[in-house]
């Protein structure tokens, strides 16, 4: 099937990006094409134990520079256990959430510390970037207003409390990171309906590393 | 009380750093100093559920730069809700473990990006080192035999499996480290009879703090 590629979908809670992962998957597997759909933090199983780690319990459960530490730590395993191994026998890796989250969460409205993010970023993902990433945006008000009507059967709401503010910031921080790499990151309106998000996250895919 | 001081104990497995916490701790106590006996990977709650992570599992579990951001992600909780609080309220401070295991264990032996774990320590620790590290020494044939004799009540294994070859150069990591920092650092001879030990570690605590 040729070489395998790497997206990665962004943006805050209750964007959609869980929604589209799946979508974006199901429609390469139509196409023809192997697909992993994973998710950060989280994609393999002890990965996915330091995502209980950072998702569920108090708001204040950890400091911005701890949770970008879990965060590559997880994803040190996410890569060598799931990501790597698919890019390497040819499968498309379609990933909710990857390094821009780290950055955006705990990095520009955190406060983590960016020099040390960065640091992470060349040893954990070294060359492993993304061939692709959608960022999802839409208003942080309307976001969290979806992702408090998600059925309540977790616990996975640690971020959401953070508050509006935090939201806001957080929206800006996502625009900014797809607007420093235009070569890497394409802005998708949130708000359309899904039938037509879908249509143009394929249509990204289908003309940047598809054509 | 007047000023806290901030005590580590190092060394590989079964060297006898927690005996040796614990009787430096209750030793303090009768002198009349207020102390916290704490360990690392571990010292508060959320803490504690990363070194459960680190310390149960398979062998394999995590890459040495994944065990590395889990030690300082747990050091920066351990730091922020233990060991500074306490400090700044005149209490001693006895910690089981601190960086320099991470440096012997995940750095010099496991091969971690020794640059991150110096970027992390910045970060994380700062200005909060150790006033005095006590390095308890002993061939790790010696030391690997003693923790197999610990009362089997908890799955805490993981790194007494990684073999001898493993503890051998641990033991030089830990030296090399004492070697480089004298002016912190005492290497103790766990291999003494107990008491004797305890009477050396309380010899180095006094002549180098209380004096």
């Amino acid at each position: 099937m040729g070489q395998g590629r790497f997206i990665t979908l962004e943006g805050g809670e209750g964007a959609g990006k869980s929604t589209h992962a799946r979508r974006l998957s199901a429609r390469l597997g139509e196409e023809g094409y192997g697909v992993v759909q994973t998710r950060e933090p989280g994609g393999s199983p002890e990965a996915e134990a330091i995502r209980t780690l950072l998702v569920t319990g108090e708001v204040d459960r950890w400091s911005s520079n701890a949770e970008a530490l879990l965060n590559y730590a997880a994803r040190d395993q996410h890569l060598r256990n799931t990501i790597r191994p698919a890019l390497k026998q040819g499968q498309w890796v379609v990933s909710d959430r990857f390094s821009d989250s780290t950055r955006a969460y705990q990095g520009v409205t955190g406060g983590a510390d960016m020099a040390l993010i960065d640091h992470m970023e060349r040893v954990v993902v070294g060359p492993t970037r993304p061939d692709l990433t959608i960022v999802f945006d839409l208003e942080a008000r309307e976001g969290l207003s979806r992702a408090g009507k998600r059925p309540d059967d977790h616990d996975e709401h640690r971020f959401e409390r953070k508050g509006l503010a935090f939201h806001e910031r957080l929206r800006e921080a996502f625009l900014a990171i797809a607007e420093a790499d235009p070569e890497r990151c394409v802005v998708v309106d949130a708000t359309a309906p899904v039938d037509e998000v879908a249509e143009t996250v394929w249509q990204a895919v289908a003309s940047r590393l598809i054509a």
